[in-house]
């Protein structure tokens, strides 16, 4: 039976029709008090504290902020073998890693290894993921650059740029401690995945090309981000080009992605990929001191302090001419770090099935960064491939954080001087290698296959970080996220509902090519909640199902249109705007002759309809609980009734339906 | 039977389930033509164009760019009658109007005259609002005045003041010129209505207030709008105050809000009201005239220049120091002007049952602004107590606009010197009756009755406007319209289902208290779309649903949860990050031991469940279309197979789902 088939559904529904109630009405503060909770507390984490003695309630609040006063007490020695494992390894990665994103960020080497002990500690104590791993990241590290190299010279005034990263860290930490306090960690959720996904990928991609400053030996090199500069600066110096620095550096990369991919295809081995970039490291510090590269154009880090984090507190740059610029930069590097460390964090605790909650993992990253800031740290967040291997590892509590803070801690005391002859182009290879996991071409593919607008949206802000800059990305991807929210809700879908045969079921003609209209009956089914952002769509909408439908009806010379039934069964919600729109449609209705009936109205939109005293002036009788017996009495009053239809149209109900 | 209580449901409807489908794929070009069509043309304004033959789509496309051609020929001599007295009637309250609202824009009152001769020429070919009346309006003339006195003095620098004026008026005619023919209107639709009641209540009393400096004979004044300057500013100068004026003031006050109140109690005298304003003018002028209350302390309009609209093209500034500005105070005051036109027109064109096009309307306000600016005009728009006073005049079509501009054109050709002694007071006078129409506390209390939310937003914008300034309440406005949207986006509802007694209906267990849950069952209705920025949140309160029922269950000693059915007739549509959300609910419920039932899924839903795997992932057996049938498969299992348990949980169904 084709769409445009017509059917008579039985009508015998009338005889148990039933009314759309209007709920009960709660007092205002009750709905306030739940509303409020709903929006701010939606994870009841006070929940644990219900029913429980007061001494109780104290142990649960202090292992709410500290928990590590959870899992301590249950700690066992088999855990801390596996924590010694895991968190050896995540230190063999974190040392060149840190290096590597500290030059990144245009910062002394050595602020990469301070950022790798005390921020992890901290976390250890206030954090609630068991399997993230604390260390800097890649693409907050060269925002912060191109940010705050906007201002100020990294070579030029290098202090000025180290109180300023120091400075930013701290407000990053100050943002990302108060979302979590003030429950405002939903405002990560509004970067939708598919931005994410492109950002994240065109900043790897610019990533990459920054490094290839490092891999071909250059001296000079542009400023800019986008792939155009770089490309220019590149070759406009051909003659420049070290091939004593690219041999090695092609050589290290392709030991490391081979590495990753073994780790990749059998991942019991995934000690191999995370103890390649040391390995790299360290056969490329003594292949240097040998052949004395650094002599021939193979630049190396050179000294590094030996001994623990300085304290940076006086530094902070409070008061400066450069404050507003640190601010800023703080809060963007500090939201996107947020939302690394949070996916990441959800991602993994997601694997081993325990929960993670939000606004405290905030509040830990938070209390990190502002501790960071304090001690020479700059922004650090759970990075995805540190955490990956933590989590491959074998790692069980927070624990191996605090073996790779010691191992570090010991590293900084002692072997600093190991890193004199590391040469540059390896910690490029150890970023590069990095980055091409983090261009994540399957969920590109993914993407196009469910959703082509998610595409175009990841594209555009990969687009946007590859040819602007990896603000301009931001901004576009941001902006992009909001466009696509705004045009969920500026435009819903509406549906034309026909009967499936042989029963009471109405649903989308569309979806159910075997379900057939009802002749003299429109059914419509409005798909979302009704707001001021889309009642002027709607109503469009609504009036325009209405002509297409009535002109069909007169190309087939079938009877007249006497119904609309509007099936509110996905309106979940309404404001006033939009029960203002409904009264519009039912006096436009009304106007050419039909009769509006309203079907399936959920809770709200019946309290809200009552109150505005649309019920009364649409007659009660005219509102059903389903579609089917909304249908079953449109049905008895037009074959039985069409002496009467006077008394139809003036609204009163048939004797059946009133049950 | 309470909420509490449990029933057997009976489960014959598994002899009938029905499967849900998943729709028939559509080439990609077609759907991106649908969606785009839905967006950009919602209204589907090329509907009368098809199956017509080209002369007659030359004419229909002539007359959509010109309405006046449309009506044009069917004009009558009936119809003209009513115009003139319309346009009569209108005339009178624009004179007045007109100068009042200049002089708050502290422009030359002369360009009040000029700004309701050509843009309403303008308006009467390309509008397509039979009842809308063109002019100036308050709010946005007091954001100008505000705007571009922040830049330039308009006392100091009067010409340059000019200039930017009618460039800012430029500019806000290509905004909205270009707004509708980017087809972009719904963008308008974003500022909610209740920010529109707070921030307009808000600005009209910013307005009144503004007057108190005409009503009370003030020379000097704040330049602040906030009550708190104002109220200084009054209180600082007691001894300047004249009482001539506030008397003369005050009577013709009460004479305007007097006829007013007439009026409105009986419609048929809407011209006592209507007039009101002209006798004022008329009788204050003979008075100053008579008495010399000039030199009294009565300070009048003085000198007005005869003749028509000088051209003011050349002094459009391009390229000033001051564009920034003048396009900014345009862009702004554009919109809000835009808003207050499409809404009346909207309005008007309800009650005599025709339509309005939106974009249509946009492209007229526009052009009539565009017009405008190169014709000594300044902002103007379809203000409401002008259209409502051409409404109840019985104006049939644009020509009202016609017979102003030609009653404008004869004043400003030969009456203007009878305006010399009009007392500024009388306009104060003027705009406080005017303003204090606009304030609409009905709509407030409407608001406060029906939605706390949007009363609280009302509230917020109203007090921004009065206590900040007219730019601090639109901001406030523009922002709570936004977090209002995100509230609703980011947190929809989710309720528990029950069965309504003797039927196969599932509803909202708070809407039906009569509704009885089902025993190890829990069934959950997802009440909105489902997109990255609720996914997060609807995670957690699903499985915070599980978590609170399984504590019920514990604390009632039943039988344990065994199914979850998610009822997802209300999820109009996903993005691949819902997509993920349900993977991963499925995951962790799947982890329980429970098992994961879908109901009702719509057509996109089935389309990317399909295309993510997701269905093959969790059988497709369990996926029904509708909730009762659902229940009914479930309770099957639990009844009849219990010994077949572990069969349940692989996912097998019974054969009689297999229909």
């Amino acid at each position: 039976m084709g769409n445009g088939e017509l059917i008579y559904p039985s009508t015998t529904s009338i005889e148990c029709a039933h009314r759309a109630a209007i709920p009960p009405s709660k007092p205002f503060f009750k709905t306030l008090k739940s509303s409020l909770k709903e929006t701010f507390f939606p994870d009841d984490p006070l929940r644990q504290f219900k029913n429980q003695p007061p001494s109780r309630k104290l142990l649960l609040g202090l292992q709410y902020f500290l928990p590590i006063l959870e899992w301590a007490p249950r700690y066992t020695f088999q855990f801390f073998k596996d924590d010694l494992i895991a968190g050896i390894t995540i230190a063999s990665l974190a040392i060149p890693q840190g290096i590597s994103y500290a030059k990144l960020a245009n910062l002394p080497p050595i602020l990469g290894l301070y950022s790798s002990f005390v921020p992890p500690l901290v976390y250890a104590m206030l954090g609630s993921s068991r399997d993230l791993a604390v260390g800097t990241v890649a693409v907050p590290s060269l925002l912060m650059a191109s940010m705050l190299g906007n201002e100020v010279n990294a070579t030029q005034n290098p202090h000025l740029y180290l109180h300023l990263a120091f400075t930013a860290t701290f407000f990053a930490g100050v943002l990302q401690a108060s979302l979590g306090f003030l429950r405002l960690g939903f405002i990560v959720d509004f970067l939708s995945h598919a931005t994410i996904v492109g950002f994240m990928g065109g900043a790897a991609t610019v990533v990459c090309l920054q490094q290839l400053k490092g891999i071909l030996g250059l001296e000079h090199f542009t400023h800019g981000t986008d792939l155009v500069s770089v490309m220019r600066s590149i070759f406009s110096q051909t003659h420049q080009w070290r091939w004593e620095s690219a041999v090695l550096g092609c050589c290290f990369l392709f030991f490391l992605l081979v590495t990753r991919y073994f780790s990749k295809k059998r991942p019991k081995f995934f000690w191999i990929s995370a103890m390649a970039p040391l390995t790299s490291v360290i056969f490329g510090s003594i292949l240097v001191y040998v052949t004395h590269a650094e002599k021939h154009g193979v630049q190396v880090i050179g000294h590094l302090k030996k001994g623990l984090n300085p304290p940076s507190f006086t530094d902070l740059a409070f008061g400066s001419p450069y404050q507003k610029t640190a601010i800023k930069t703080g809060l963007i590097t500090g939201i996107i770090a947020l939302a690394e460390g949070i996916a990441v964090g959800r991602s993994f605790a997601m694997f081993k099935n325990y929960h993670i909650d939000g606004n405290k993992e905030m509040i830990a990253f938070g209390m990190m960064n502002i501790a960071g800031s304090c001690t020479s740290c700059y922004l650090t967040t759970g990075p995805f491939s540190r955490t990956a291997v933590n989590f491959n590892a074998g790692c069980k509590t927070a624990v191996s954080n605090i073996v790779m803070a010691i191992a570090v801690m010991i590293t900084l005391l002692f072997l600093t001087p190991l890193f004199h002859y590391t040469p540059l182009v390896v910690l490029s290879s150890i970023i590069i290698s990095a980055m091409l996991g983090v261009i994540d071409i399957d969920a590109a593919i993914h993407l196009w296959k469910l959703d082509k607008f998610d595409f175009t949206v990841c594209l555009s802000a990969f687009f946007g970080v590859v040819f602007g800059s990896v603000e301009i990305g931001l901004v576009i991807a941001v902006a992009l996220s909001m466009l696509r929210m705004l045009l969920f809700v500026a435009r819903p879908r509406t549906f034309i509902l026909g009967n499936i045969p042989n029963s009471m079921i109405y649903r989308n003609v569309d979806q159910y090519p075997v379900a057939g209209r009802v002749p003299g009956l429109l059914i419509l089914q409005i798909d979302a909640p009704i707001y001021f952002a889309n009642a002027s769509y709607l109503r469009e909408r609504i009036m325009r199902w209405i002509n297409d439908e009535e002109d069909k009806i007169k190309a087939l010379g079938e009877n007249s249109l006497q119904y609309v039934i509007l099936d509110m069964g996905a309106v979940g919600s309404i404001d006033t705007s939009g029960i203002s729109m409904l009264e519009e449609v039912k006096k436009s209705i009304d106007r050419r002759g039909l009769k509006l009936v309203l079907a399936n109205p959920g809770s709200e939109l019946m309290k809200k309809l009552d109150k505005s005293k649309f019920i009364a002036a649409m007659d009660p009788e005219w509102i059903y609980l389903t579609v089917g017996e909304a249908v079953g009495a449109c049905n008895f009053m037009l074959h039985s009734c069409k002496s009467e239809f006077t008394k139809v149209n003036s609204g009163a109900p048939p004797d059946e339906n009133n049950v």
